[in-house]
């Protein structure tokens, strides 16, 4: 018996880009467009989620039906509110070095996004994705997370079983979808979400940001070839 | 013996108002503009500290020192840029409710906030606030959060007791200063920590918002005389 190499599967918002912060401001702003005045930290909770789950889950906590049109509209606004706000995203700390690594290593790694491929585009450049890595956008999938869906396309199209894959991101929804999909999951602070949170929605291992994880690749069993 | 009726001793962002998210979008970008790019959640963990402890452990997170002249303009760049966002600052869920039925019901309380006066000024203006309630501000102490000093000058205007009273607040930096100053420590969700960051940082109780904490005052040992 001998262990393959295991393949990463990323969330990309608050996982490598330094963007989770923006999309809750966005939200926010769409949201109080339709009337919808939630406490911020009920919309960062959802962020990563599905958009129209998201909708229906805000829908729930303010206790009133939000129609598909609204959702239309929500959906729209907080798309254009993102692209003002797009000028301060950054990547996240290490996470073009710990990307380079791992192609360097010959390990296999995807993106796998709950956001549309048009917003998920501007966002990946910041980043260098060589050509040929998977990245798996909304558009594809029927259901986007806390489904597994997008990382099981993702591993899919590494060629990778989703049972010794990572999946590494900062919410509990990327959590929740690894643990569907049987992948494990690794947690990443870089979304603001607490540590107990992660670890609760089943967390293998947490660090602080794609840099740490780099350091520490090897706790995860990843090595030279 | 006989118990007294405590007093309640409230930080304001995150706390009685939806501000934080706010506040970290501020400092985001008076950071940027000098140069020091920090991801955005180690800014949101730092909310709530005094303004100087919160540009010097920054500083120390980036491995660079911040002399006093930037130190300055990056406080003055952060009121300006929280300015231009409060006009989407809210109250949050059942703040005012609570404020008034704390009112109604003779239980003393004061609001003791890291802000300095011209902003917190700003940020009140959201709430009604009986005269001869205590506000204290950033500029009354020597010393901010999460040392306890605001805490226990709201506490001696109200002539109560600090051991006896509560202390609600959003952050850790609240419930640290709860703490050193042997009060009791309440926790709120509205800042965006986690539950389990909160409890670890000492809170005695755990609610999403104010609203949550209103509904459940009995928990806290708080009757009608």
């Amino acid at each position: 018996m001998r262990s393959s190499i295991p393949a990463i599967l990323f969330d990309l918002d608050g996982t490598l880009v330094d963007s989770v912060y923006q999309h809750v401001s966005a939200w926010h702003e769409a949201l109080l467009e339709e009337g919808i005045d939630l406490p911020i930290w009920r919309i960062h909770r959802r962020i990563g989620m599905s958009g129209g789950l998201f909708v229906r889950a805000l829908a729930r906590e303010i206790g009133r039906s939000v129609d598909a049109a609204t959702q239309q509209r929500l959906v729209r606004a907080h798309a254009q509110a993102y692209l003002r706000r797009i000028q301060h995203v950054r990547p996240l700390p290490g996470a073009q070095e710990l990307l380079s690594e791992l192609t360097r290593t010959k390990v296999p790694w995807a993106i796998a996004t709950s956001g549309g491929r048009a917003i998920a585009e501007r966002t990946l450049s910041l980043l260098q994705v060589p050509a040929g890595v998977p990245v798996v956008t909304r558009d594809e999938v029927s259901y986007a997370k806390p489904n597994p869906d997008l990382f099981l396309l993702a591993a899919e199209r590494l060629g990778a079983a989703i049972e010794t894959s990572f999946v590494v991101g900062d919410s509990i929804w990327d959590l929740l979808a690894a643990q569907r999909a049987r992948a494990l999951g690794i947690g990443v602070l870089s979304g603001g979400y607490g540590r107990n949170e992660l670890e609760l929605a089943g967390a293998y291992r947490v660090y602080s940001e794609p840099a740490e994880m780099l350091r520490r690749l090897d706790e995860l069993g990843i090595r030279e070839p």
